[in-house]
This record gives C-alpha cells, structure tokens and sequence, in this order.
C-alpha cells in the first residue's frame, strides 16, 4: 500500500513556480500579443508562397510550410504555469517579445526567464 | 511443404487485366492529362483561399485543404495496372476524361472502365 508521505514525495510539481493572478495577466497579454504577431508572419508568408506557386512541387511545399509551423507554434506557445517561464524566455530570445512586454513581474520571474533565454543563446552560439 | 501447384493456386493476379504496352501508352496519356487538370485546380483554388486569408483558422483551413487533396490524389491516380481499369473509371465518373481520351483501347477494355464508372454512378444515386 502507498502511503501519504510516499505520495507526497512523488508530487512531480513541488519546485513549478507560482504564478499569481495578476501575474499571469501580464504575461497572457505578452504572450498572446507574440502569438499574434507570429501567426502574423506565418499568413504574410503563406500568401507570398501561394502568389508564387508555379507548378505541383510549389504546391505541396506551401503545405509542408503551413504542418511545420502549426507544429511549431503549437508546441511553442504553451500557457501552463509549469511552462511558463520557459515559454517566455523563448520569446525573449527569439525577439518576440522585449522585456518592456513584461514589465510587472517581479525580478525573480525575470530573472529565470533571462536566464532560459541566455542559456537558448549560449546553445546556439 | 508447399508444393508448386499450391502456390500456383494462391498467386493473387491471376485475373488481373493485361496491358499491352501500346494501351498503356493510351491510358498514361489521358491519366497525365487528367492529373495534371486536378493539380492545376486545385493551384488556383489554393492561391483564391490563401488570398483571402484573414484570420489564423483560414491558414490552418488551406492546410487542411491541402492535405486532404493531396492525399486522395495519391489515392486516386494508382498507374499500376492491377488498379488501371478502376482509376480510368473513376476519372470517367468525375468527367475527368471523356471517352475520346481513351480512344484506340480495346473494346473489351472500355466495357470494363465504363462498367466502373457506371457502378459509381449508381453508388452516388
């Protein structure tokens, strides 16, 4: 039989940080307004390869761009606390978002997500 | 152990139509032609949709579409000639090609794509 405690010690949460309400408004208007900026470029980009399609080939690469990106952004733009910081660290990194866009959230927020973003740098260097 | 009678029995093409190679000659022709009018509608379907897009679902709608045309065009033109009779059915049936595309087939060979094309009919009535 599994006791409390061993449940407790499982608890796979126990070091997610803690995002408070109005926390998570500052980042939810961040976060969305990179979303769109993003989806932005993807419909600019999607029309400029469809204005250009010649032949099949041109055809099924517009397709493969438009299940690449999806996946992408999908994957990229995830709104769970646990995430969080990491997601805008990203976006921090990828100049989709300006520390200016997170202005409110404590220092130590900022901090870890400096530091996803420095060490997204350090790995592509 | 198998015997060679055993195997000769279960060989699955036995009844499959032969082509000679002057037929298939024919029947590559109106099946290229055929094709290549598919792909070019569904080019200038794909550039009127991504023209129009003005929202994020549109962009993910022309990848649907796109996925889904390219996937029952591969279904759909199968050159091998167990499938042939069928598929130039078919493309009768979805007024794809007319009879005088397939002119100088055997006559035994345009009952068989007509009989295809009319059990289609008769399956959508």
């Amino acid at each position: 039989m599994t006791s409390p405690s061993a449940i407790q010690d499982s608890y796979p949460y126990q070091n997610e940080p803690i995002w408070s309400r109005s926390e998570k408004t500052i980042a939810r208007k961040a976060f969305d307004a990179a979303l769109g900026r993003e989806l932005h470029e993807v419909i600019q980009e999607a029309k400029k390869m469809a204005s250009q399609i010649q032949q099949p080939s041109d055809l099924w690469d517009l397709e493969y761009y438009l299940t690449q990106r999806r996946k992408e952004i999908d994957r990229k733009y995830d709104f769970r606390g646990s995430r969080l910081t990491d997601v805008l660290g990203r976006l921090l990194y990828e100049n989709r978002l300006g520390e200016e866009d997170l202005r409110g959230l404590p220092e130590e927020k900022m901090k870890s997500i400096r530091s996803f973003a420095q060490f997204l740098r350090d790995g592509a260097a």
